[in-house]
Formats: C-alpha cells, sequence, structure tokens
C-alpha cells in the first residue's frame, strides 16, 4: 500500500509517519520507484505499536526506538527477560545505588530481586522517601497490602508469559510493563470514585 | 531560622529555596529586616512536600502549584473530595469526552463513577485503546483481575480517610493519589523480578 492508505489505515498523519520514518520508529517501505515506497501489514503493526508507546505508554521518542530495539533482539533465557525489558523501558532518570528503604522492605518481605538492577529499587526507594518527605508515610500493614496485591498480579502476569518463542516473551513483558502501568493507574483512581459513592454518599449526600 | 538553616534542616539548595519562593510554591518567611526573613517548621514541611511532589510524585512546577492551592482550600462535604483531588493531581493532558472503551467496562463491573470527571476515564480508555493498538489486549479475566486489585486497593484506602477535618483528608486523598501511585509501579516491576526468579529460575538457570 501506498503512505497516503497506510495513513487512512491507521489514523496517523502522512507528516507523522515520515516523521516516523527519519526518526528510525518505522522502518522503511519497499522502494516501487525513486520516490515512491510501498508498505505492508508489518508497517501498520508497527506503527499502532509506535503510536501505543508514546501515546499510553507516555514514553519519548527515544525510549520508544529503545524498546523496539529491544524487541528485535530478544534475549536468549527467560530468566533475562525482565532485565532486558525493565532497561528497555527505563527512562533516563538517575538511579541510586544506595536504596536503604527499598532494601529493608524487600528483606522483609522475603522478595529475590535481581542484584544488578537498580532502576527498580531507586524508584521504590524515591517513592518511600518521597511519602517520607511529605509525613505520609502509610502503616506498614498498608505497605504490606501494596506489596502482597502487586505481587498476585506479578504472579498471575508471568503465568501467561508466552515461553516458546524468546521474541514473543519479551514483547509481552515490554508491553505488559509499559502500557499495563497506566492501565493500573486509571483503574485505581475510578476504583476510588467508586469507592467514595459508596461510603461517603450517606455521610454528605450530594446537593 | 535563617535560609541557610532551612537549607540545611531539609537538604535542599538555598538557591532552590529562593526558586520556590519566587515560583510561589514555598510561602514567605517573617521579614525581621529589609533583607532578611525568618522561617519557622511551616516552611520546613511545605519544603519537604514541595520536594515530594515535584521529585517522587513527577508533577511539574505548575502542577505542584495546583495541589498545594487545592491542600489550602479544602471542599466541604467528603463526597467532594476526591473530585478535588483528582483535578489537582490531573496533567494538563487532553480529556476526551468519549470513553466508549472505559464506560463498557465500568458499566460491566458495576463502578459508579463522577460522571462530571472525564478524566480518570479518559486515562483509561487512553490505556484500553493503546493495548488495542499494540496489539496486546489482555483477556477479559486479567481485566476482571486488575480491576478487582484496584478496587480491594482503593476500599481499604478509603476508609482511612480521617473524616474529622476536610483539610486533612483532602491531603490524604491527594497525596495518597500522588505519591503512592511510583510506590505501587515500582513493587509491581519488583514483584516481577522475585516471581521470574522463582518461576524461570529453572528453566533457565544462571550461567
Amino acid at each position: 500500500m501506498r503512505i497516503s492508505e497506510l495513513s487512512e489505515k491507521t489514523g496517523v498523519p502522512i507528516a507523522t509517519i515520515k516523521y516516523y520514518l527519519r526518526s528510525g520508529l518505522l522502518h522503511d517501505g519497499r522502494l516501487t520507484a525513486p520516490r515512491q515506497a510501498e508498505y505492508d501489514d508489518g508497517h501498520v503493526a508497527k506503527l499502532r505499536l509506535v503510536r501505543a508507546l508514546l501515546g499510553s505508554g507516555g514514553l519519548s521518542v527515544a525510549a520508544t526506538g529503545k524498546v523496539l530495539q529491544e524487541l528485535d533482539e530478544p534475549p536468549e533465557s527467560a530468566h533475562q527477560l525482565l532485565g532486558a525489558a525493565h532497561r528497555a523501558v527505563s527512562s533516563t532518570q538517575e538511579t541510586e545505588p544506595q536504596h536503604p528503604r527499598a532494601d529493608a522492605l524487600l528483606d522483609a518481605w522475603g522478595w529475590q530481586v535481581d542484584p544488578a538492577d537498580h532502576d527498580a529499587r531507586s524508584r521504590l526507594e524515591q517513592a518511600l522517601r518521597g511519602l517520607e518527605d511529605a509525613g505520609f508515610e502509610p502503616p506498614s500493614d498498608f505497605l504490606d497490602m501494596y506489596g502482597q496485591a502487586m505481587r498476585a498480579i506479578a504472579d498471575r502476569e508471568l503465568d501467561q508469559v508466552p515461553l516458546e518463542s524468546s521474541a514473543e516473551a519479551m514483547r509481552y513483558v515490554v508491553l505488559g510493563t509499559v502500557l499495563i502501568e497506566p492501565l493500573l493507574l486509571a483503574l485505581r483512581r475510578l476504583a476510588h470514585q467508586d469507592a467514595s459513592g459508596r461510603k461517603f454518599a450517606e455521610i454528605a449526600p450530594e446537593s
């Protein structure tokens, strides 16, 4: 198909497609004439994926490029999957080699995490320090509840990883990280609204 | 205390404190001489909160200002709390008046959400469309699991809202939204690492 049809099929403007081609997020079409290229269903799928990563995933163009690259070069063993996936989706935020609050919590729970990956523990450390700074430290049974809820989710998710193909597995883990995160946060906010209606409506009825 | 002591006590550089004063994130100190101000524990607490919102909360300076303003003007009824809190923490992202995927899901679950608040449903819509675009639609029992997990968390959280004081309640809900979100995402990533070790280690032992 021509670029105009690719645009129509995906709803992505031609100028945007050209930008993705220039920045390497979308692979070139097959040249059929000096200034004319032919695109296929692979381009449709890739374009939708790029839009998802940039849009709902909230990634930058550079981060999206990194994710696409990792998806093209899946690691050899399932055990290396998460490391590669997390590297792909990690922002360029500063990681901290020291994360005492995070380590203490993970120790208390007996969670075994990748000792070489400081990114996730830095994020946890920052989150815990932010709560401390704000004078908003949740009681420890709340931290336990959050940990148990996320562990139950992660267990179910990893059971679904398609281990037959490392390319498919990588795709599953990367997209499951980038695209499910905004889903969970949106659901929590809506769950708050639902709970607020059930709990507070009788206390302060709508006027 | 002088600004130098305020800086020492909070670890925030003097230049940064001055920037927060200029941009209105931190209230002025009490003038004790034409070019000298005195700060108190209220400034220490506010400064830590600003750092938490900008840092782990990931808010912009403008968004932080909005959150602080909402915290100073809590709504009168508990039922209005969430609306005010969500407005405070909503980014300037475009909200969509139409969110058919989100509405269908919430209907199926019987969740009652604020019909005037399109922000959270727009986020859910974007997340669901992103998954669709990426060809990564979770099976419906997975969506149900995510919904149930977030609902259980939201229920526990709202039970803890201190209803005696609307200022305290507002603080609880706003900070619980901004500062718990990065905590949950970090915990999910670490839970994946822990689950990966338990599930995949035997399949592909570390070399």
